[in-house]
């Protein structure tokens, strides 16, 4: 019997690894048109988080689709938010739960940048950019090019899932292949509004996510490069701002130019001493608790096309910080200026030392770091710099005690998530997209930018990585957000793949 | 007969010594409520420079009281420009001409800021900030105190010197004593405006001013310290913004920090490569043309009251710039950071590596010093650092081809001033004023701030000073302006001891 399982196990295995393409390939060709109808029909209704009647809307017709394919669904409110929508397709025998995370609200839009009304889909022969020109919706499939585009909000970021996972569905339904685990899709409806109650919903609903073993987040774009990719991390976020103080008010340039501490200088002191020449960190410990990647994830980089050059080009940069590759700084924690200000520039300008000088200063972490230990760190350094710290403006008595003070303001912040490639589970999904993707398939350890996905590899302790499908020109957030055809096929290929990995 | 000239001189020298003062007294004495009555009229009318028909009505008051006294009058006019009162009073026999320069204009007023009309003349019985009750105007000089203060715009700047001009007349004229040189009155109508039209109007009346050996420039307040003072240079004034270049665009801080180049952090560097830890700057050759002081200077400097921990206090300030006094550091050219901004600070902070960063630079200058060479100093020392100075934001081109550009736009400004204070009739002018102002006279080399004094001392080669009267707390271009009555006395008593200076 055990032996006649494995073998069952083995062919199986074998028939979805060879089949799952081509019976996606064969469904697409067959059900094309109406795919690309479902995604207008969904595309149609606004879906900005703060506009609840339509998001109410989305979330119906969201769930009408779900139950059509015999989706469990029920609506996790908190009154006055968007709700998640939560599908339950339990498989009969699974030894796992995945749960698919999407979002179906979209950043607000001004409609006097788009080319055509962003609630209104419309169809084109390519990249507007490219010079696309617009189309009929097709209505047969050999009127379809994989180049074709569908411009509407959310296409993107982040309908475009909806409509690969409904039809990865129906494809399995069609073909009788059942899933080989129990899946959960989990359908968020205020991303775009900062995903303020999702701690909350989550601790609210531990029971139904305590039984999900893998999160996987459909969001976001492909690789620069074109590539598809999995992303397997996110760097984290925090910051603080920084203020130096001159004289109690502004004084007069002249009359006490030369005299009264001036605190751009002082701030500028400060700053310039927090980095070495090449741009790398020499605050102490700064990358100290920066955990290394594994020997998979090394191999992983290796594999990542090298973008830097191009990068330089397009952003007009001669001299990145660093003498690390791009891919490789994102792998270490940052800390960027990114606001200054004291007194005037330009026409403002006026003969005055300024009483104060601000410095807003913008902190990624990476795996390992703590966002409350790395601003300790920054702390250290600048009381090292011969500054006494305070946390409001300091009165005068304070003032005329410590020959230099610095207000810190902390930010508060979240620590970088990143899953490990070495899993079996995820060893499995990089096997499965791979059958879809090719050996192509970029493998990404972190994304530079930040996701509360610690929420899901933190504080739920379970393996999350990201699921990018939409063109790496889809304009996400910006006018014109758009989606190419090409790459809503490999998102239902994608998704069929991952409801079928190795049991 | 040339004995007898030197004993008629010696004579007239020591009575004019010793009586100018005490003759100022009974004058004062006897005519005390009727100057106020003067001063108060002159301060009704309002004498804002871009108000044409007020400014005018300001200047015939003047030409008439100056009329009066025997002093011809002309208007020299500029269309649309506050005219100059040209007053001349000639001396015969007289060997040289002195200028009395005062500004009949004054600052705009905030009337909601001010605690009565800035045009309605008020009397104090002190200092409003010290407790002061308001008095009705006196009606005879029992009633006047020297603590008493008028509150109106322009009691202290820079109305105060014209009325003690024209009562210096009158008291000379009254016990008939000559002046010892010519005496022309230079009365401007724009300086708090500018004076843009100062040096066309310099130059247009070339033979007006050539005759000029002495320029008096009555005009700002007295020591911090309260005591008299003659004041013999400002410092010159120029600048320059400094931009630094990040990315082409702002970039995601998470997508891009760590490896594309931050202004901030580059300005950051800069700025800080300019000055050292005790805030002197170690540009090449920045302090290379300071022009030494004379020992006469050198001894004025002693005299002068230290106030560096009464403006510590006063000023919030632990740790000011540099190791020298107060006094020693207003000897010295500056560069003050006067404005920072990159992105944004606060609430307005986003998560962007910033696309450029710029620094609003002031310079003030001292004796020696050349606007243009110190800011080639300051540039060769950006190139030092490393950085391609460009004029324009560069292009895609040149961003490409350097690793570090910075942008510097250069202010125009004017050199310091300085009179020397060895002179013969500089010589002169201090033992007359220390005959009313007594030894406590502070002679004070320089002034922090700037005025283009250099017009006359460099365009015109004439030895200039400044000869304040007001009190130091006569907020000057600000609300509540005020004049003290006992510097109104001091005021009336320098210029008849400095129109009747050694022949």
């Amino acid at each position: 019997m055990r032996f006649i399982a494995i073998i069952l196990l083995f062919l199986s295995t074998f028939l979805n690894a060879q089949n799952i393409k081509k019976l996606s390939e064969k469904h697409i060709e067959e059900n094309g048109v109406q795919i690309i109808q479902e995604y207008k029909t969904l595309l149609s209704i606004p879906n900005v988080a703060f506009d609840l009647p339509n998001i109410n809307k989305n979330a119906d017709y969201i769930i009408g689709e779900l139950n059509k394919r015999g989706v469990e669904t029920k609506l996790l409110r908190m009154v006055g938010t968007p709700p998640i929508i939560y599908g339950s397709y339990p498989i009969k025998g699974a030894k796992r739960t995945i749960a698919f995370y999407v979002h179906y609200d979209g950043q607000p839009v001004d409609k006097s940048t788009w080319t055509n009304d962003p609630w209104e889909p419309t169809y084109y022969s390519r990249a507007i950019y490219e010079g696309g020109t617009p189309l009929s919706f097709p209505t047969s499939f050999d009127e379809i090019d994989e180049e074709h585009r569908i411009y509407a909000r959310s296409t993107g970021d982040d309908k475009a899932p909806i409509i690969t996972i409904l039809t990865a569905l129906n494809l399995l339904q069609a073909n009788k292949i059942k899933p080989t685990s129990n899946l959960i899709f989990f359908f968020e409806g205020q991303e775009e509004a900062g995903s303020k109650q999702l701690q909350q919903y989550l601790n609210d609903n531990r029971e139904l996510v305590d039984e999900i073993d893998l999160w996987l987040f459909c969001d976001g774009p492909v690789h620069q490069s074109r590539r598809p990719q999995l992303v397997f991390g996110v760097r984290g976020v925090t910051g603080m701002e920084i203020t130096t103080y001159g004289p109690n008010r502004p004084l007069h340039s002249g009359h006490y130019g030369n005299w009264a501490p001036v605190p751009g200088q002082l701030l500028s002191e400060l700053i310039a001493s927090m980095k070495d020449d090449e741009g790398d960190v020499i605050i102490d410990g700064f990358y100290d608790d920066v955990e290394p990647l594994s020997d998979t994830e090394i191999q992983a980089m290796k594999n990542i096309p090298r973008i830097d050059e191009d990068l330089k080009k397009e952003l007009g940069i001669n001299n990145p910080e660093g003498t690390e590759s791009y891919n490789e700084r994102l792998l270490k924690p940052s800390l960027t200026i990114r606001g200054l200000s004291s007194g005037n520039t330009g026409k403002l300008a006026r003969n005055v030392v300024p009483s104060t000088a601000t410095a807003a200063i913008g902190m990624r972490l990476v795996k390992g770091c703590d966002p409350e230990k790395q601003k300790d760190l920054v702390e250290a350094h600048i009381r090292k710099q011969g500054f006494h710290i305070v946390r409001e403006d300091p009165d005068n008595e304070t003032r005329l005690k410590y020959s230099k003070i610095a207000k810190v303001t902390r930010s508060s912040g979240y620590p970088a998530a990143r899953t490990s490639m070495d899993l079996p589970i995820i060893q499995s999904v990089i096997g499965r997209a791979k059958d879809v993707a090719g050996e192509d398939l970029i493998l990404l350890p972190t994304l530079g930018g930040s996701l509360p996905l610690y929420l899901f590899t933190d504080e739920l302790n379970k393996p999350a990585i990201i699921l990018p499908i939409a063109n790496h020109d889809n304009n996400q957030h910006a006018a014109d957000e758009n989606m190419r055809i090409g790459n809503l096929w490999y998102g239902i290929k994608l998704m069929s793949a991952l409801m079928t990995i190795d049991k």
